[in-house]
């Protein structure tokens, strides 16, 4: 509890004179003004988050956070549970599409077991930071008790403080855990707050008929567990997940330190939310990589008030979007520092 | 005239059934079904265009073409026609946008002069493939005659053709020439068809006065070369650009080698158009990088029907979107090759 705390009380406002500093460049350079639209805005944002309009870039990584779920016994998936440890040890061998997309953009990864059931023998390099052994049904009762959250989401503050030692410029946020939408549509049915039907999707492709149990299964964790639902700690303990609690908590991690996060989609979005909603000043620190394909997430960013980088009817998770968007921010960033002034490389500038 | 005969004389209708074994062996790989949305169709026409269910990779490059407007005395455009001389340098010397997002997805960079009205002199690096010193001003008459538009066509089929002898596996299509929006929105309106108005917008950023006014001069443009206006060829001739030309030339030469194109923005999409309205089966060999925030962009994605890749408000040109585009291609066929299947990861598949 003391980090969690320590950390978010080092978490600060970016200072906007920055913004204001970084735009400026970008007008100087060689192009029509604003012309390169939200390459610009991820080059500005970068310098804010930052803290400077002379930034630097330096190397990436991705943490996807696997982790199980104890109401995929509702029959809310349409994979079953060991699909989890199985994608674990999948990532590890090099053959998950995170390890394709990580490759392409020269990204690190970092996959870590922070709540997997199965001891993941043989896993190697893999991040051991299991806090439990999957969570219990939301159905039924809390996922988990607010110590294990606060462990959970200090392995993901860890992990960003870790980065920032390492000279990490930029961290991707993922995760693997089959359930995990369940329990995000639940987060954010909570947290946002909103109906539980505008938030609740498919998953990795379940039917009608598994769609309408899954919407009841939440409406029954939120009923289940109301008493719970009064701050974000226990919101997250009574419906999150582990490794949901983990990006949270990278993402409260990389804002103490400045290092802007990207995150993946719906379900990396639930722990960002979390995250936010524990310390308001966080969402300043993070990049939304892409609208999934998963109904719900549409309604996070018009209530949240964010606007994805990419919208390429994903739905997969581990961090592959996120993968994607980060090479987006490195090349906003080189824009901004590369490219010539209209005085340096004697360009005209527009008329009157 | 022979080159341009023969090379869409060349150019296929790709075969389906690559498209089927391509679908087959993504629903092999280790994620959900779909779940890699957009990325998925990416690779399966990246199959589809190379003719191969076993795809390879290669080196990436990308044409920009450069050309001047003689309808820029009109008063059409936010920038001096020197302009596009002065942005070829920048880009000889690396400075431009399109250099820095270039060397940011590993692809070369082919600056063409086929219509700037200059010579350029000391220009290093550049491809001098000159076919006249800018158009003639298209609100009085034809912006060429029909022989320097194949001629400037020639030029674009030369360099694809030139490519594929080089094993470039994927071409990107950009352009410079201040003053081509208003030929591209001439071509549009002539070509898709639509009414000018639709597909008329601010280009580098003129305000609302210059806007009226490049309307009125598009519509004068298209009312002078009115008996002109009968075939792809003749209002090509008549209202086109040197460049945009040059990437119709592109994209049917490169068709003809099965070598996929990613066309950048507004004016290149009307370079594919030309190309497609020509040859019908070239459109099969096009990836559509972006959706330009020139306003006109969406009505010709509308009624091409057509899906851009990204969406990031960018409305520079160069090729600029195209580069970006690139990467999610490579990284999509990537995740073709790469990943690994259910069986050999050891992934227990879905429920039912």
């Amino acid at each position: 509890m003391e980090l969690l705390k320590r950390t978010i009380g080092e978490v600060r406002h970016p200072d906007m004179a920055v913004e204001k500093e970084a735009r400026e460049h970008l007008d100087l350079l060689t192009k029509p003004r604003g012309s390169l639209g939200r390459m610009e805005d991820l080059a500005a944002k970068y310098c804010l988050i930052t803290g400077t309009a002379r930034p630097t870039l330096g190397p990436k990584r991705i943490c996807t956070f696997a982790g199980d779920h104890g109401v995929v016994g509702e029959g809310v998936s349409a994979y079953p549970a060991q699909v989890t440890q199985q994608m674990v040890h999948n990532m590890l061998g090099g053959g998950a599409a995170i390890n394709v997309l990580a490759r392409h953009v020269n990204a690190d990864l970092v996959v870590v077991d922070v709540g997997v059931d199965d001891p993941l023998a043989g896993a190697k390099g893999l991040a051991r930071r299991k806090v439990r052994s999957g969570t219990a049904n939301i159905a039924d009762g809390p996922a988990m008790d607010e110590k294990d959250a606060v462990a959970a989401l200090e392995v993901g503050i860890d992990l960003a403080l870790q980065a920032s030692k390492e000279g990490i410029a930029l961290l991707g946020a993922g995760e693997m855990g089959i359930g995990n939408t369940t329990s995000s549509s639940a987060l954010f049915a909570a947290l946002l707050p909103c109906d539980v039907e505008r938030v609740t999707g498919r998953g990795t492709g379940i039917d009608d008929l598994a769609l309408e149990r899954k919407i009841a299964v939440i409406k029954r964790a939120l009923a289940m567990n109301r008493d719970r639902l009064t701050d974000p700690l226990g919101i997250l303990a009574a419906l999150g997940g582990l490794e949901i609690a983990a990006i949270a908590g990278l993402v409260l991690g990389a804002a103490s330190r400045r290092i802007p996060v990207v995150v993946d989609g719906f379900v990396s979005s639930a722990g960002a939310l979390v995250a936010c909603r524990m310390c308001d000043a966080a969402r300043g620190y993070l990049f939304f990589s892409h609208r999934s394909a998963e109904v719900g997430h549409c309604a996070f960013f018009e209530i949240f008030g964010a606007k994805p980088i990419l919208d390429l009817d994903m739905r997969l998770g581990e961090g592959s979007g996120a993968a994607l968007a980060m090479s987006l921010v490195e090349a906003a960033v080189k824009i901004y520092n590369e490219m010539a002034t209209f005085d340096a490389a004697g360009v005209s500038r527009r008329i009157g």
